[in-house]
């Protein structure tokens, strides 16, 4: 066994890789910007003259076990990215190209399973065998861990627990194209989408009215939550209450000894949790009641991504048989 | 290993046993009242006689494997059963007391989770890994299979999808306390609400309106649907579309490739298949569309419970460290 593994989270803006070893260490680190080639050969050759870069200065060649990859739809089974809308290249068989380019085993998976298993494998999670990270973005993720094995289901996608339906009727528009789902109330745009709807049905004063309100942050409502602000604390306890009630349907699948809640929203202290609780603990199945912890996150923000890509590159494999490319 | 296995399965009303082979060839059965005794040593004595009559007559002694048992909350880690509000005897620890009576090795899980073994191990799931269970009785349960292996959870008592709320706000008033439960419309007594709902608010006649409101059955609604009664048809398209929103869920959370479905309601056909499936694909993630088959259980009603509990019996593993007696 070699002792590193690379760790590449493919993002919408920026792919950020880092070499990690066993214990969860970021040796070393860099990021190139996702967009700036069209052509996905283009990008995979700047991908690999960057990366070939940090791992000749940390003397690192042919010392690394694998290659783990973060990246949107990415599926585990068939290596593919299909689909994948943030992305410059919607579709094609990313783990083979990779593997192919860099000669070095790969496996892919979406952020989200990533992260479950970057927090399995040197965070909150290490000794957990059933848990469900819920990662509040921009969007809300969710990697599901099993018995101790992330659950990618039949065809590699499970896990899309961002769009279950938390308002049936007259719910908001989501990107996926339906109403209702989880991420466009319980996300960071989904915090500003809500402040925009108080601000518009209330009408006392809130410091959020300074700011022109398209543009209006999830970060603007925690820091008038901070200072009092009434409505953006409401805000808070809405989200709060609706991730909860979601939480506790959640429950009744899987039954986990924890959540694990990870992001910039997650760090909202009280304000976000204790509704969160309150309506987890309200709308629980008897039987389940008062079991979940909620805990947040171990990994440090900036090397999450890299980190949960990277606890997938331990268990890649060569390819055999080759899946043929787009 | 020994050639057979024995399957009981403890319902509120009934205990059916019956002595399984292999191929899932239940060859002989029969069963006693759950309620005849409250005190469990006099009903363990009365299955342990009955049950090893039967065993005798079929010349099986010491031909017995393990025995399974399907029973409400049964915990397959703990072998307890805890509050189980339908049975005389409501917490126990189950698995060693019938264990130590007939000297054979016990599993036990509650009735869902032992269906979907029974259909993942003689039925309409073999050679699934990745399945979803829904048992449509007098309530709604569910056993969900990832990766081949049943859903226990943390603590044993995961896969309560008759418990998921489908109905946030004047949902109806649930056995469990809460309101809004799927089962609370989608069971059988779910149809007979319906039915008392529907004859309430709308005027036109309907052959429901010849038996006493109270007494609507399930079957009653089957049958005036079939003799092409507008309303009983709009009961089942209700129930079916409540459902199929609710499996569009349950596909973000597992990606099983098939659902199975259980139980009386279940084989009522298009009337509740067509808008079941309609609204499961009206309301499925573009990514799960078309993905998931919607598939009727295999297995013989009169025997499902048995076999079901029967296939427990093949992993049952002497008790080494005996949980303490109530």
């Amino acid at each position: 066994m070699k002792p590193y593994v690379l760790g590449i989270d493919i993002g919408g803006t920026n792919t950020v890789f880092g070499i990690v070893d066993a214990r969860g260490n970021v040796l070393a680190s860099s990021s190139i910007k996702t967009q700036k080639h069209s052509n996905f050969n283009d990008y995979l050759e700047e991908l690999h003259t960057e990366a070939s870069r940090l791992i000749d200065a940390y003397d690192a060649t042919d010392k690394i076990q694998g290659i783990g990859i973060g990246a949107p739809n990415a599926n585990y089974y068939t290596g593919r990215i299909d689909n994948a809308v943030n992305l410059p290249w919607p579709s094609l068989p990313l783990a083979q190209l990779v593997s192919e380019k860099f000669g070095i085993p790969v496996a892919i998976t979406n952020d989200a399973n990533a992260a479950a298993l970057g927090e399995m494998t040197y965070g909150a999670a290490r000794g957990l065998k059933d848990f469900i990270m819920i990662t509040l973005g921009t969007g809300v993720g969710s990697g599901i861990v099993i018995n101790g094995q992330v659950v990618y289901g039949h065809d590699g996608l499970a896990g899309e627990l961002g769009h279950v339906i938390i308002k049936r009727n007259n719910g908001r528009l989501c990107g996926c194209g339906r109403t209702g789902c989880l991420e466009t109330y319980c996300s960071a745009t989904g915090v500003a989408r809500s402040a925009r709807e108080f601000l518009e049905i209330r009408t006392e004063p809130s410091l959020l009215r300074n700011i022109p309100v398209e543009e209006i942050t999830s970060k603007d409502v925690y820091d008038a939550a901070v200072q009092g602000d009434q409505i953006a604390k409401d805000i808070f306890t809405y989200t709060g209450t609706l991730l909860g009630e979601a939480m506790a349907d959640m429950m009744v699948f899987s039954s986990p000894e924890a959540f694990i809640l990870f992001g910039g929203l997650a760090k909202s202290g009280d304000m976000l949790m204790r509704p969160l609780k309150e309506a987890m603990d309200k709308n629980m199945l008897s039987m389940f009641k008062g079991k979940p912890k909620v805990i947040l996150s171990e990994l440090k923000e900036a090397d999450a991504a890299v980190l949960g890509a990277s606890a997938l590159g331990w268990e890649a494999k060569p390819i055999v048989a080759a899946t043929p490319a787009v």
